[in-house]
């Protein structure tokens, strides 16, 4: 079924314990649209860059069945820019340079083609822009999923509470549902944040897996031990790719079927961070997919009934 | 199957955020014990306290099938006695009083009817005790597990790192696997300590969960997500016993029963920290037991199978 993925296309350069890049593909969308590409072909992007783009990433999008007519190329202008260091720990990073760039001004346009789509994915962005993509829909998308960040909260809390009412599902980390709730026990912050609007709720925690919630339910989705953890960069992003790109080709928004989204997005975030940025989330195969699935069965299938 | 467990039986005084206790009883022993005795009954202990320690706790344990005649009660001694406080993480704390009393020269004595047992667990102790136990025993036990901490590789480490050498399973936490490996990645850092002997290592990462290694394999047992975590003290053993009480049932101790195992582990450390010291595991029924695995098969299970 039809996507539409709203984020930003950038550049990053980043360091992590293992080496540093120059100004590599990054944003948010990058991510998102790659790993929902492997689920599912009907894809939208809406986002902006500047003429300094690379045209080579955009071909590689345009193969992998993503519609570039809302991708706004700003002449003279540049990208979005974003440098950061990472901790030892890999959960800790220091921003070490930020250019808002061509995202100053951004007015995200949603071309004819995208305003009926059946999902609806808003990237990590300003709360009052993901509002203006939803006021654009002529139809009300069947799922509506957000990601955002403890960013919004220090500066546009209510904008960001208004966009979050206006969502089905939300993706958060551990800090940033506490953050939002006050709580410090995730099944505490997990119902307050649910009782701002949406009906299903992911608390991200990086290595340590992620939580699906509902009013009355919950499941756990682990993250692969890895030998390392190269670069956690769009780790985030992937899994939101893929949780919405796996919903969109199932055509199913069951809790249900939530449960094998977060796999499915779990597994795409695990080949993020083996490489640089979006390197390794570029040609994988359908083995690779079926293969990495198939640890994450492992990892966590037991056999236990009552007699 | 027969099971002895070596550990404190002790005193704990616990401060967290929720409340705090005067002394109550605690002990690795004491968790350990009770933890297995909900999945086995013939359970051997030994360990040592003052006249200082409650008939009313021992009873407790010999109701639940725990053979006393290994438990050293020292005249006009007193028992162990720790107090700590729980930071609002209730990931970390500190020791506010450490009193070894009766601990200071415990002798191990393994009574002849626990020396040929086929299960031993080894609760965190002075490395050099734990040795002193398994040179004690007159048959090797089918299955060895031993619990440390980070105390022993600080002050220890020679003595340690021979125990370790003779046991088969080894249980750490995340922060000590990698003090004891070097290795920052889990996957790393575990292949290093099953070089020192162990063939199973399981490193408990608290309220993340838990991984099982060997050689070849790793599965992942997640923690219960919970309201409130109340007291965490005893988790770690609880889970202990929980594991070797379930392998002493089923008399299996291949990988895909370990699978099993810790997440019967994991149950009873779910029920441990819902209560301060060991009241929540006393008492248990059947019922409960089987409704918090339910829990845990809810939390995890998902269906993806490839055509």
């Amino acid at each position: 079924m039809s996507l539409l993925v709203v984020g930003t296309v950038a550049f990053d350069a980043i360091e992590t314990p293992f080496g540093k890049t120059d100004k590599i593909v990054g944003g948010a969308a990058s991510y998102i649209s790659l790993a929902a590409s492997y689920y599912t072909r009907d894809i939208h992007l809406v986002s902006v860059v500047g003429d300094d783009f690379p045209q080579d990433f955009l071909n590689i999008l345009t193969d992998q069945g993503v519609d570039l007519a809302g991708l706004q190329i700003k002449k003279g202008e540049k990208s979005f820019f974003w440098a950061g260091r990472y901790h030892n720990d890999l959960n800790t990073r220091d921003t070490l340079d930020t250019q808002l760039n061509v995202l100053e001004n951004f007015d995200p346009i949603v071309p004819e083609s995208a305003r009926e789509v059946d999902f609806l994915m808003l990237g990590n962005l300003v709360p009052a822009i993901q509002q203006k993509v939803i006021s654009q829909m002529t139809k009300r998308p069947k799922l509506i999923v957000m990601d955002t960040m403890n960013f919004w909260m220090d500066i546009a809390m209510d904008d960001l509470k208004k966009t979050i009412s206006m969502v089905d599902v939300l993706t958060i980390n551990d800090s940033e549902a506490r953050q939002l709730s006050g709580e410090y026990s995730l099944v505490k912050a997990a119902q307050k944040v649910l009782a701002m609007g949406p009906k299903v709720l992911i608390i991200k925690k990086g290595e340590h897996g992620a939580l699906l919630f509902n009013k009355d339910e919950v499941f756990f989705a682990p993250a692969l031990p890895l030998e390392e953890v190269f670069d956690p960069t769009g780790a985030g992003d992937s899994f939101a790719g893929g949780f919405i790109g796996y919903l969109a080709q199932t055509k199913d928004i069951s809790f249900e079927n939530m449960k094998r989204a977060i796999i499915y997005a779990s597994a795409m975030a695990s080949f993020t961070v083996e490489k640089f940025g979006t390197e390794r989330l570029i040609g994988l195969s359908q083995q690779n997919i079926d293969d990495r699935l198939q640890e994450f069965i492992d990892l966590v299938q037991f056999d236990i009934s009552f007699a």
